[in-house]
């Protein structure tokens, strides 16, 4: 393990954790609310920060494990430092519920533990939203793209924080591929919230919402959530937005460069889209009767079905009250989720159609034993290790859902509240179903469930792995 | 497709269900109950068998294919005349309800759609529960047993019928195999019959649970299940016999032969008897306060726990009562459930054994990319083939777990019932929680979701592959 160099890069991570609390720092200037809790929270960051920078080691080499364990680490320290101007500010006195929080921003899944957020200073709930936007894209990334330093060891970062079985590079410097893919999500963005202050949503609640849709993660200003703005052309858009998130960000590069074929070959976003069309349809008609209109209910339909499988979390009416058939599709949908090397969570749609060929392939096999196969995913062939790895992350995923829900259904509220919890957070969705649902939060669950789904956060946005490893004996033997 | 052989086999499979209803038959003469119901579902299984058993093929050459859908159609029309008895006496009116109730004994679910079993007449009782016993070792096994003439292809059918991934030879012809495992099978179910009716439970009540014990199955004779019988002794005597059934009968076949070794070495016995003990503990911790002593939480927790993780579905108390993180250690019981070659239904513990290694070596693998990883299992190297299958097995699994709970949420009752009502189903266990729990009963679904439950038993019961190959069109494709 090359300490020295976790060390540099964790506190690269953390002095760019206090750099970016200038943000809510200057909304609070502007709305005259109290700017010291981000004051101080970047006094304690720099201290923690500047003195592991300042030691730039003369080894810059990292191997898979040193990186695995630097975004795992670094994720969380940023939402434990994170968490301070909540608990400074008052706004969430318990550093438990504070860091569950920082953890759901960070992560985008958009949990919260709060029962109602409107009466909250407009810069902690800007820092609250603005972790989403961070946390979409990645914190490792975002010190790549603006570092030149990190080198081109770099590889092991990226595979670590980007999630889903993709192609790391799009050109063949680490950084200029980290530079490209937040220009678009920068661009992205902005769009988004001209977009919502034409529909006439004011200014901040826009650009607050279009961080949230951004990262796909779910806190929205309002208690009743989007539903809050009674606003539908603003849901029409956020709508729009949170599947346009969902979509692997290498292709809109290849549109960008008018590689239109690559963009039209994608297996994923076909599956994607598809999915998503078979959703709407099914729970309109299925919900139907609970509307005065058509337009009405597929507004809501399209609303929903975007939000749970983009990973979002937003929403315009109670879901938890539809009938069982659309709340089972939502929850299927939790699981799904959307495309590799978007900001979304779940277990991506490219995972999960070789999953589904891995079947087939061992149906042909049973059938078959001498035949040969090859599993081919846009044309192109898949190898052993990647077909291999995606059944073995199914696996450990359950095994990750048993073991959380386990945790939470001790004191907890059911299996449909406990189970939806979990798989909430360790897709980072946010609602869930029961008391997690759109109307209810996580405040109800004790300090034992609110770590557990903390860490169910992390484990899901970071694809298990990372966090495995971090909290793995042998990583921190030594040899 | 050799039709004339899978006719023969399907021949051979339905004389043997008519031979088997001399028992019933034999049940109502004693009770001076009517004896008709049962002649004529006999006569017209000759109709149908007779003619098919008189056309023997010359060429007896069967492949995997053949193996697999002889086996799932054999087990579909096994229940489709299993079920007449209960039409025709009038015991169950509606023939989709007795069809799930047939398909339920002979999967050895225990699944039931009867709000009361007590005024039913014995014959329809004894049957009910004697499909258990026929299904818990297979009714391909018994035909391999009982009739020489099979062949040596035999090996293709019982692959398809004994569950999980084992060797399915102990000595080398095939035959010989069937036949120590149904010794084996007898004289265990003889020896509980007696310990039963040595605890003053009447012989008639004794022998019928021994049936639902051995096969896993479920069904009893009481309203209150084994509760009904307000006896200790017998319940102490239940649970540990169901755990004995949910041991791989090789096991016993090496302690008969005095091969001790094997026994020992045996990784999934000791993970087995680890996962009851932990559970057992577990539940008995977290139930403690719902008990007036020590003696009363241990007795309940250890059958509660044996009924589940064998996958039989008895109940001494409504455990859906019980704490949500009871509820959610029965619920992963049920979804792991017992040893391969055993009469329990669920993923198997070998399986899960498997796929914990798979994810071991996935780690291993992305750490150390050229280390050579051997998985093994009772210190024998497993196969890429034996380790990919497993995982795509679970794969296909919860694909199946979804489908079939996106069916039954259709109508359905909300997630916690329709979930468990999937998972008591395709892992053959019986009752789930909510509506479907101990106390509950599936008459109150839709026949939609009857019949999808229904298949999901035959799944589970068949290990999704050969239901699978029988309903896919390219099976039944004309080269």
């Amino acid at each position: 393990m090359n300490y020295r160099m976790l060390g540099y890069l964790l506190g690269l991570i953390l002095s760019t954790e206090a750099a970016l609390l200038l943000a809510p720092s200057l909304v609070a200037l502007i709305y005259t609310e109290p700017v010291w809790p981000f004051l101080i929270t970047m006094a304690i960051l720099l201290l923690v920060a500047v003195p592991l920078v300042l030691q730039r080691p003369k080894n810059t080499r990292i191997y898979a494990k040193e990186g695995f364990v630097c975004v795992a680490l670094g994720w969380i320290l940023l939402s434990a430092f994170g968490a301070l101007p909540f608990v400074l500010s008052g706004a969430i006195p318990h550093y438990v519920d504070a860091f569950f929080e920082t953890v759901s921003g960070f992560t985008t899944t958009g949990a919260s533990i709060l029962q109602a957020v409107e009466g909250l200073g407009q810069s902690v709930l800007f820092w609250r939203s603005f972790t989403h936007w961070i946390g979409g894209m990645g914190v490792l990334v975002f010190v790549l793209a603006v570092l030149p330093s990190a080198g081109d060891n770099a590889i092991h970062l990226m595979r670590a924080e980007v999630p889903g079985p993709t192609k790391g590079k799009l050109v063949p410097r680490m950084r200029h591929t980290a530079l490209i893919l937040y220009g678009i999500y920068v661009i992205l963005t902005a769009i988004e919230t001209v977009a919502l202050c034409l529909c006439r949503m004011p200014f901040f609640d826009a650009l607050v919402s279009s961080f949230a849709t951004a990262g796909t993660g779910g806190f929205a200003l309002k208690n009743l959530s989007i539903a809050g703005y009674a606003n539908p052309a603003a849901e029409w858009i956020i709508a729009i937005f949170m599947i346009i998130f969902g979509v692997n960000f290498n292709l809109y590069f290849f549109l960008l460069i008018g590689r239109m074929r690559d963009l039209l070959k994608s297996e994923e976003l076909r599956v994607y889209l598809a999915i998503c069309a078979l959703a709407v349809g099914a729970v309109a008609l299925n919900t139907a009767h609970l509307f005065s209109s058509a337009g009405e209910c597929l507004r809501a339909s399209f609303f929903q079905v975007s939000s749970i499988i983009s990973t979002t979390g937003f929403s315009t009416v109670d879901y938890n009250a539809w009938p069982a058939f659309s709340k089972a599709i939502l929850v299927l949908l939790m699981i799904i989720g959307s495309c590799a090397g978007s900001t979304a969570g779940g277990l991506k749609i490219s995972r999960c159609i070789i999953l589904f060929k891995n079947v087939l392939r061992e149906f042909r096999h049973m059938l078959h034993p001498h035949s040969v196969n090859v599993t081919r995913l846009d044309g192109e062939p898949l190898s052993d290790d990647t077909c291999r790895a995606a059944a073995n992350y199914f696996t450990l995923y359950m095994v990750l859902v048993f073991f959380f829900f386990l945790i939470v259904s001790f004191g907890g509220y059911g299996l449909e509240s406990d189970l939806t919890a979990v798989l909430a957070c360790i897709n980072n969705i946010g609602p869930g179903l029961g008391v997690v649902g759109p109307a209810g939060n996580f405040g109800g669950y004790s300090l034992l469930s609110k770590l557990a789904l903390s860490f169910a956060m992390l484990f899901g946005r970071l694809e298990i792995m990372p966090m495995i490893i971090l909290f793995s004996p042998s990583t921190w033997r030594r040899r």
